[in-house]
């Protein structure tokens, strides 16, 4: 039990409240006190949902005192990105437009399986419209902020989700990630991400974007209440067409096995440019963590950009393309700016980028015949200034909005499970990527763990609240 | 037997070569003689592999001579459409461009097939360039002629397959058909053609065009012995990724079992619009044929039709985009023409021409719930001429190129299987679509085999030759 009571992870809060030397109705009001005092300087909720809460929390205690067994959650705080369909409320997707939609009926599928493990969802979070994003800025809601610095980014698109959690107002977030949007702003924040293989994690009564690499996933500051949120979501889904019907491998029993037979290298190339020095260092120590020497080259890794970029514009402006015709105002001017432009590229461009695509996956997971695990950066720098508009990458100024997901976007493209984890520098964190095989959320989830156990990766004390 | 060998059958001719009253040389020859003696006027070959063919004609009547089992297309001559590969040929897919190739090295799978169950290749087809193309007619090689009438269309794009099935050089040809390729030139030239499910047919070693609904097939003379080609070459082919794994069920055998028991209706709306008197009069002989009263509504068929074009036209593009742009002048300008107006179609439209389409074969595969076959025209008229620019459907003035593919368009695009059956009008025959289920070719061709022994369906002695 950690002094700060702010500071529970959520597996001590289930703990606790399952051996009921806590209600789960204290905790739920200490995260609403926590909201209500911190919010207004983070901006990472943009809906709070308390009352709903309360009679969770009420019904957790409850049915304990009865005897009930509550499930791994017992009452553990959360909230979603606002793209995430709760009950009764207008799913906004960072949006102006969309809060013109009815409430919706029922709750997404991965928050029906958050509550039905005992936790208590206390809101909906900030995020870039629409999900198309790397900074957590938003025009209609404003930017959430980065606990470790009030004037630096989130990330994005999750940034609420990376702000919420790294600002310690809930223990768990989920969020959602196409081409970084979890793994952004868990770097930005210094907090743990899981990107989750695609079609592990139901995606049924959530907002799109890039239908064939979209994908949903927990926020933590500790890995084991990564698994712990991982394992209460996996599973089939018939809601969703895309997740599988693979049976649930739970990976929290896994995590403390040893991994010295892992084969791991560092993602060379690509990888290793477009970097700032701390994003250098932040590979380093994880390297050294694991023990990683050699190197390895992820192949036409820029071109893999290239393509998810051209797949995301266009799939965005198809999606969005109504709008675009009937509301252009009532989107942010950049987000509209960039779907406008993916509306008029040329549909063989994206043929094209999808033959690659193809080739592309077959290849690197080809790569992990001789390799388990692959380490890369997250972000190529800590949190940006919010609004800064350029940085200079090997010696080219370049926009930082478009750039921050350089060396996420060519592994979400293909679906492979992704954790994001902290290294906490001074005076701001950073992320690495460690990444697996599809299915093999475990082998990044047991490296993650043995990084932590070493003290090399952690979720820093937010330092701006 | 029939009294004019120039008219036996496939089946007439592996039975009397596997019996030895015939020689798989002589049947040859005979081949070869019709061609040299029709093609002149037909135009539908544009290599004849003659040495080829009688090296296998000899293997075979040796193999038969020495006790040998031989398939059970012994010695039946067969042609292919210049998009499948040839040993020793350039798979020139009707293009100029294409004839600097590099000889192929190893002939298509499906002509593998073909020659393992005893058939005899005697030479590729003429085609539309690119298969782009529902006239048989071609800038670089001339236009193959319909043999009912060498004024006319064969149809396209494989319409040296129907050309020469229908003109009887050969009893059996292999074409391909995305948006109507095999149903076109079946019913212009009077034949049997089936396309198969999406996906039964290995296309490996064979020029693409649209590969997410390119089919290969055969055009034959009469339902058997098309069952019998198709039969020869069902089954799984780990060259094409496209092609099923499912275990090959022979329709052959089948051929001969009641339809009674089918469910059977003739398609509404769209389908009995768009058409002239001819294909009226033909859909009702089939109905009638079959005891048809019912009729089915598809729905979105129009809509189904313009995403099919637009896919077809992008993912043409897409696949001849560097030969556009390096030899424009050597493409046909009309095929070349279609393809750069699809270079420049806005990637969204592509998108939700493939939303649109997944909600359609949904729908389409739900009517087979209660339905066993469909009956539709395969073309709204018989053979226009060659050369003819336009004509009037439902009042309106339309391009015939474009049109001619009306009511295919809407049934290849969601991959179902379909028996393109010939109905002998006089002065020219027309052909009626036997659609069925997926995976139920068996159905098809049943419908099709009863059709035929009631005298309602028959490939017609060629009158233009």
């Amino acid at each position: 039990m950690t002094a700060n009571p702010d500071d529970l992870s959520a597996s001590e809060i289930a703990q606790a409240v399952t051996a009921r030397k806590m209600s789960a109705l204290s905790v739920t009001e200490a995260a609403l006190a926590r909201i209500a005092k911190h919010d207004s300087i983070l901006n990472s909720f943009t809906d709070v949902t308390a009352e709903r809460a309360r009679a969770k929390a009420r019904a957790v205690d409850a049915a304990l005192a009865a005897g009930k067994t509550v499930g791994p959650l017992a009452g553990v705080p959360f909230a979603v990105k606002n793209l995430f369909d709760v009950q009764g409320l207008s799913t906004r997707a960072g949006s102006k437009i969309n809060r013109d939609l009815a409430p919706s009926r029922r709750d997404a599928t991965l928050i029906e399986r958050m509550e039905a493990a005992g936790a208590v969802l206390v809101g909906a979070l900030n995020m870039g419209e629409y999900a198309y994003d790397f900074t957590g800025e938003n025009v209609h809601d404003g930017p959430s902020r980065n606990p470790h610095d009030p004037t630096r980014m989130s990330g994005g698109s999750s940034g609420g989700s990376g702000s919420a959690v790294g600002g310690r107002l809930v223990p768990l977030a989920l969020g959602s990630d196409t081409n970084g949007s979890i793994r952004v702003p868990s770097s930005f924040c210094g907090i743990f991400g899981l990107k989750p293989t695609y079609g592990r994690l139901s995606r049924a009564r959530s907002f799109p974007f890039v239908a064939s690499f979209d994908h949903l996933g927990p926020f933590a500051r500790n890995v084991g209440d990564l698994a712990l949120a991982y394992d209460a979501m996996q599973g089939p889904d018939a809601d969703d067409a895309a997740c599988s019907t693979r049976p649930v491998e739970p990976v929290a029993p896994l995590l403390s096995q040893e991994i010295g037979g892992l084969r791991i290298a560092i993602a060379g190339g690509y990888f290793q440019n477009n970097v700032f020095p701390e994003a250098v260092e932040a590979v380093a120590r994880v390297a050294k963590g694991l023990g990683a020497t050699r190197t390895i080259e992820i192949p036409e890794a820029a071109r893999a950009r290239a393509a998810a970029y051209v797949i995301s514009t266009t799939e965005g402006a198809s999606l969005h393309l109504d709008r675009l015709r009937k509301r252009p105002n009532d989107f942010d001017p950049a987000v509209r700016d960039r779907l406008l432009a993916g509306a008029m590229v040329p549909a063989p461009l994206v043929d094209r980028a999808q033959k690659f695509r193809r080739w592309y996956r077959a290849h690197v997971l080809e790569l992990f015949e001789t390799v388990d695990v692959i380490i890369a950066p997250a972000t190529p720098c800590v949190a940006p200034k919010l609004g800064q508009a350029t940085f200079v990458l090997d010696g080219v100024e370049l926009p930082v909005r478009a750039n921050i997901g350089i060396h996420t976007q060519p592994i979400s493209f293909i679906g492979l499970p992704v954790v994001a984890v902290p290294v906490p520098l001074q005076p701001m964190p950073i992320g690495v990527q460690i990444i697996a095989a599809p299915w093999r959320e475990d082998i990044a989830l047991r490296a993650a763990y043995a990084l932590e156990r070493a003290g090399v990766v952690a979720a820093p004390q937010p330092r701006g609240l």
